[in-house]
C-alpha cells in the first residue's frame, strides 16, 4: 500500500487497469480496501476493488478486480494529508506482505512509497523500507542480511555506495570494506537476478576527473583504487576509478553492466536524467525479491489524477523478471 | 593551437574541412604551421595549411587553406608525447590570440585543450585557461574580471559554483557571496550573450533531495536558500534549492535557462550524459567572447584518426552566435 495519503493507491489502481497491456503478473495489495475503492471513485477509474482475507484468494480475483488483502486503517485517508495515526497500519502492511513472500506465498514484494516523517510517528526505527525489510528477513531466516540499493532502468544500473547522508559526510564514509562488500553483493545479484554470466562493474571516482592523479583529492589513490586492485585480483571484472562525468553517456554505458557510484546524486542524476520515471529501486542482498518505484509519496499531487504509474509498473515487471531468473537458477 | 601533442591540431583541421557544411565563420589558428601541415599529411586529410604573418591576412586565405598565424615551436611535435620545451610557445599562442581579440581583430577566441602538467614547465601560475584569460583581460583593460565557467549544449546550460577541487572541499567553499556573484554573472550573460530577455535560473541543492528539510545536511537552509531569497527579492527569476537528481530530465529542463550546480560532477554528469561530445565550455564575465571544446588534450589518441571535432565545431558556432548577440545589443 505505502502511505495511503500519497499517490500509492492511484498508481496501483492504474497498474491493475494496465495489467494486460503491460504484461503484469497477478498481484495483490496489502492494505485498506476502502481507501482503494474511494480513490478509484474519486478519480473516475473503472477499477473494481475486492477485499480478500489472504493472498491465496488473489489469483482467482485478479482477472476481474484488484485484490486487496484487507487491513483496515484506523483513520480515514485524506489524500495529500498524511496522518501519523495510520503509521502503524502502513508499517503493518509492509510487514504482512514481506512475511507472505518469505513464506513463499508470492514471488516478490513491491513497495509503494512511504514518508519518513509519517512512519516515525509509530516508532519506526529504520531509515527507510530497505533496512526494515532486512530486519524482517533476519527475523525470519535467523541470519544477517546486508541490503544494497540498486537503481535500474532499461539504460542503466547504478548502485550508490553511500545513500541518504549529507554530502559533507560522504568522503569519510568511503572505505575499502564498504566497497568490497557492495561490489560483491552487486556482482552476485547481477549473476543471480539479472542473468549476467560475467558481470562487468565500473566504479566511479569521488572527485572531479577521479582526482586527476591526486591533484583534486586522494580518495581514488588511497581507497578506491586499491579496493579495485584487490577485487580484480580475485578475478572480478571491476574497472575504475572512472571520471564520473564521462561514465554515463550512451557509448560508455555499453562497457559495463552496473556502476558503483560514490554517493546519491552521482548515481541518481544520470539515472533520472536519462529516463525520469522509468527507474526502479531494486534491493540486492535480501533472501527475497523486492523492488519499488523510484519516487516518493508525492503528497502534493495525491488524488489529482496526474501521477504516473510508469515507475511502479516497471518495478512490478522487474520483480517478475528477477523472480523468474532466480527460479531458473536456484537448485530445486 | 592548444597543446600540439594532443588532438587539437587534427580537430582544427577537420573543423576547417567541414567549415561550409557546419556554417563556420572564418577562423585562423595561432600556432605552428608546420605542426598542422604534418598532422594533415599523417592523417591523410586534404587540408592545405598556409602560414600567415598576421590575422589581417586570414580572411583572404580561409576559403582555400587553413590560415595559421605562424609561431614556430622550439621542439618538433611528437603526437601523444607532450613536451615541456614547447610550453612557453603554447602559452604564447593563447596570449597572442587573446590580444588580437582584445584589439578587435577577431570577434572571439576559441581555445584548444592544454594540459596543466605541461604548461607548468613554463611557470604558468594559473589553474587553467580561464584564469589566464581573465589576467590577460585585466592587463589590457586595467580592471578586474571574474570569469565564470558555463558548460552549454543544445539541451542544457549549467554553471558549476565550484570547479576543480576535491569533493571534500566543496561544502566549505559554498558561500552566499559566491552564489550571489555567480548568479549575477550568469544572469547578465544569459541576457547579453544568449539573448534571453528574462533569464530563469535554477539552483541545485548540495545534498541528496536538497537536504530534505535539513535531515541530510544544512547548507540548503543556512546558505543556499537565503541566497536565493535575497536574489529573488532583487527581482531575479531564481528558483531552488532543487533536488539535483530530478533537475535534469527533459521536462525539468524546460523550466529554466541555466542551472547553477554546486560542484563539478553535479554539472558535468548531466551535460555529458545527455550529449557527450556536444558540450561547449563558455567563459562568462570576460570582456571578450571565449569558448572551448569540453574535452582534454587526449594525448592517448593524438594522430590516431579517431578524435571527434564535434565539440570544437560546436564551440566555434557558439562563439559566433554569442559574438553576434553581443554586437546586436552593444550600443555602437
Amino acid at each position: 500500500m505505502g502511505d495511503p495519503a500519497g499517490i500509492g493507491p492511484e498508481i496501483t489502481l492504474r497498474a491493475w487497469a494496465d495489467r494486460s497491456e503491460c504484461g503484469l503478473a497477478p498481484f495483490a495489495v496489502f492494505g485498506d480496501a476502502e481507501t482503494f475503492t474511494e480513490r478509484a471513485r474519486h478519480l473516475g477509474l473503472n477499477v473494481p476493488v475486492q477485499a480478500i482475507a489472504s493472498l491465496q484468494e488473489a489469483a482467482s480475483v485478479f482477472a476481474k478486480a484488484l485484490p486487496v488483502v484487507h487491513r483496515p486503517l484506523p483513520v480515514r485517508v485524506r489524500p495529500g494529508v498524511p496522518d501519523g495515526a495510520n503509521a502503524a497500519a502502513i508499517i503493518g502492511a509492509i510487514s504482512a506482505a514481506t512475511d507472505a513472500v518469505l513464506r513463499g506465498e508470492a514471488t516478490a514484494v513491491v513497495t509503494n512509497p512511504i514518508a519518513k516523517h509519517v512512519v516515525k510517528s509509530a516508532d519506526f526505527p529504520f531509515p527507510g523500507h530497505t533496512e526494515f525489510l532486512a530486519a524482517l528477513a533476519e527475523r525470519y531466516k535467523g541470519r544477517h542480511f546486508r541490503p544494497v540499493m540498486m537503481l535500474a532502468s532499461k539504460q542503466l544500473r547504478v548502485v550508490p555506495l553511500t545513500v541518504h547522508c549529507a554530502l559533507a559526510e560522504v568522503p569519510k564514509m568511503i572505505t575499502r570494506p564498504l566497497i568490497f562488500e557492495t561490489v560483491r553483493i552487486t556482482y552476485n545479484a547481477l549473476k543471480r537476478d539479472f542473468g549476467i554470466a560475467t558481470p562487468r562493474i565500473a566504479i566511479a571516482g569521488l572527485n572531479p576527473h577521479a582526482g586527476e592523479e591526486g591533484t583534486m583529492g586522494r580518495e581514488e589513490i588511497d581507497i578506491i583504487g586499491p579496493a579495485i586492485a584487490d577485487l580484480r585480483a580475485e578475478g572480478l571484472l571491476v574497472t575504475g576509478p572512472h571520471s564520473a562525468d564521462t561514465l554515463f553517456h550512451a557509448a560508455a554505458r555499453r562497457s559495463y553492466d552496473a556502476v558503483i557510484a560514490m554517493y546519491h546524486d552521482q548515481a541518481l542524476i544520470p539515472l533520472k536524467t536519462i529516463g525520469f520515471d522509468e527507474g526502479v529501486n531494486v534491493t540486492l542482498g535480501l533472501p527475497f525479491v523486492r523492488t519499488s518505484p523510484d519516487h516518493g509519496t508525492a503528497f502534493d499531487i495525491a488524488a489529482a489524477g496526474r501521477a504516473s504509474a510508469t515507475s511502479l509498473i516497471e518495478a512490478m515487471r522487474m520483480a517478475s523478471t528477477i523472480a523468474a531468473e532466480r527460479a531458473a537458477t536456484t537448485p530445486q
